[in-house]
């Protein structure tokens, strides 16, 4: 008789912006004469850049005849899209990584849930708490995170590493050994960052205990602040005890085209065991590449016109961080991030939850952000506002919640 | 200290057509004269057809302007293609399957190997005898199939149903029993397909035995005999034991553009588990949609000028599996399939193996096709052949095969 893989049944509720998706719609249909304004989810809302549109009308045109159609990706990526990502996102830079070390994929939301998948079950989880829901969620699917407290809202086989005003939002290390730490900065969801020196520290760190950090640098194209690490693999010794997540949701506007890649250097090991073999060997068996279409709109990303263009684009929503951060500081609000990151997090006021706090603005100035509270248990009496909006919108929006 | 998952460990040598490319790669450069065709992966040669370029360059160009920019797409892909597959695919064969119970994806290949994911490991799979590597594989690296057996090629806890020209490849009910029946047909490899009336008393087993049958129909574009089902919920008591995946690779060519679907009808269950709502789940945390673009494409598949154009794509590819069939056949060899499949299946003449086979074809005449015992331990002796190529080639490779 066949049975479910219960630990899916462990999951509470529904996926936070599903269930703030069901809100603002219910909101919506009762008060239809509403304008809503959304700086919920963090989805772009400028078009795609006019180099990457030409990129792509290009490649539709390959595919439509005989000799220049393309069949089957390989599993990796095509040599152009890694060639160019090497080059630009890491020798650029300064960093060690090659083509062959860069796996292409429909995005980083799926590199993330998907790498658990190479480790041993037995292996113990570390996430800063806020946090992108995900990683905890792909691995409580995979039955890595023990029993679930409703009360205190965390698992018990999770080393949570709080993010709070006291630390700046950057996480001490943990007191218990992990053995494998999802790190994630430019920070979703407080906009926080930290110094080269501080995740040298944790470079460190996990060489010296043996474990792995999985690097989600998703926000890197909003850095503005010089001291500030793009990569992982700026810090000595990260090829070692680092795997990075990249995404062109953000910095090029792909939430809705599908790309991402993940670096795992070919030394990277547990205990013996290759993991870029073993991550090679699941692209191979359970993938089939992205879209040819779609990797010579990510080769585009790279192009002169497409920096230039991708430069404005970054400008735009920073403008916009800068209008939320500022505006609300002024209106008595304690904010942070939004410096060298798309998301503004501020302190709720009066002590408000943060769903209090989302009902309030929702209902009382139709402005939709996400709770801190759905980020983990440190996120309560927090909020987040995204930048992603249009310039337009976001103004209205800070207007209207500094009328309340 | 951190573990890789060592189930991946178990994974005996690298996936089929990886060993099949490095063979070709080496003989290749080796022989830097010989004009090597290839008739091993299923990969296909036409182009993309005319109504879906125009339907994809209509796509990019909304992606650069604002007002009609898409950002993120709905988890579970959009109505508009939702709703074109639940009608043509379903309704209009009189399948009774709506548009909310069908997952849009990237291709049939992630979702077949993602699928085990929802179902207890203590599940035993059942699988055919030869079969398209990746059912197994994907439950070998959740941990699903027990220790490996080199000298039979076999799994101590899968169960094996032998496809053997004795059974004219179609597979007998196992004697043990399965939680989890991978089944496919038109099948991968042999083109093999079972009749209505068969298909029945599957799916009445299945019900009978509480299993769930993962009905692969990727291939189902090249039925040509009427008695032959296009899905298994054409079947009676389908919607209480089966899931089907489709791919948009075999019908449309979309090797390279990456699109497939999913159905899981809503009352199907595991226990009193709703298997909907938990594949739900997973697209929502694991998986953000497939690209705007590409499920454009998808729609202008059911377009009248669509149909029309892959009507003949489909036939094109038909005629070569006739032409390999038919030459084979008078040249003396035992074959099969290319009737309703684009693969035909071959017996490799005086008890060659498979792999002796492939060598010998690939280096007395310059053709690739893919040894059965790749496929599993009842392939051993066998070679299959795909239509995939284009006319020219499949006619000169007929007539080098020939000639030998």
């Amino acid at each position: 008789m066949v049975k479910a893989n219960d630990n899916y049944l462990k999951l509470p509720g529904s996926y936070l912006f599903s269930t703030i998706g069901k809100k603002v719609r219910e909101y919506s249909e009762a008060h239809p004469e509403s304008r809503i304004i959304r700086l919920g989810i963090g989805d772009v809302t400028q078009p795609i850049a006019p180099a990457i549109i030409d990129a792509m009308h290009k490649a539709v045109d390959e595919m439509g005849v005989r000799e220049t159609f393309r069949g089957y990706a390989p599993d990796l990526g095509y040599d152009f899209l890694r060639n160019a990502i090497a080059e630009n996102d890491y020798r650029n830079r300064g960093c060690d990584i090659s083509a062959d070390e860069i796996f292409v994929s429909d995005g980083a939301k799926c590199d993330c849930s998907n790498i658990q998948e190479i480790f041993s079950l037995d292996n113990k989880i570390a996430v800063c708490d806020p946090v992108y829901p995900v990683y905890v969620d792909s691995n409580v699917m995979a039955g890595r995170t023990g029993s679930y407290d409703s009360v205190s809202g965390t698992w018990s086989d999770v080393i949570y590493m709080p993010c709070t005003a006291e630390n700046g939002f950057s996480p001490a290390l943990p007191e218990k050994t992990p053995d494998l730490i999802y790190l994630c900065f430019p920070n979703n969801p407080t906009g926080a960052t930290i110094t080269k020196p501080q995740l040298q520290e944790w470079v460190d760190y996990a060489n010296r205990v043996g474990a792995i950090i999985l690097y989600d640098a998703a926000y890197e194209a909003y850095i503005s602040e010089g001291d500030v690490p793009h990569s992982i693999y700026e810090c000595e010794g990260a090829r070692s005890c680092a795997i990075e997540f990249r995404s062109f949701s953000k910095n090029a506007g792909f939430t809705g085209v599908r790309l991402g890649f993940t670096v795992i250097p070919k030394e990277l090991r547990a205990g013996d065991v290759c993991l870029h073999s073993l991550w090679a060997r699941r692209h191979g068996t359970k993938y089939n590449g992205a879209p040819y279409i779609i990797q010579r709109a990510g080769e585009a990303v790279y192009s002169e016109e497409g920096k230039k263009q991708l430069k404005e684009q970054v400008a735009y929503y920073m403008n916009n961080a800068k209008y939320i951060y500022d505006g609300l500081k002024n209106a008595g609000y304690t904010v942070s991030g939004g410096v060298n990151a798309p998301y503004i997090w501020l302190k709720t006021p009066d002590n408000m939850t943060s769903w209090d706090f989302f009902d309030l603005l929702l209902t009382k100035v139709n402005v939709v952000g996400t709770p801190g509270s759905g980020f983990g248990p440190s996120g309560e009496g927090y909020f987040r506002l995204t930048a992603f909006g249009t310039y337009e919108n976001t103004v209205e929006a800070v207007d209207r919640i500094k009328s309340m």
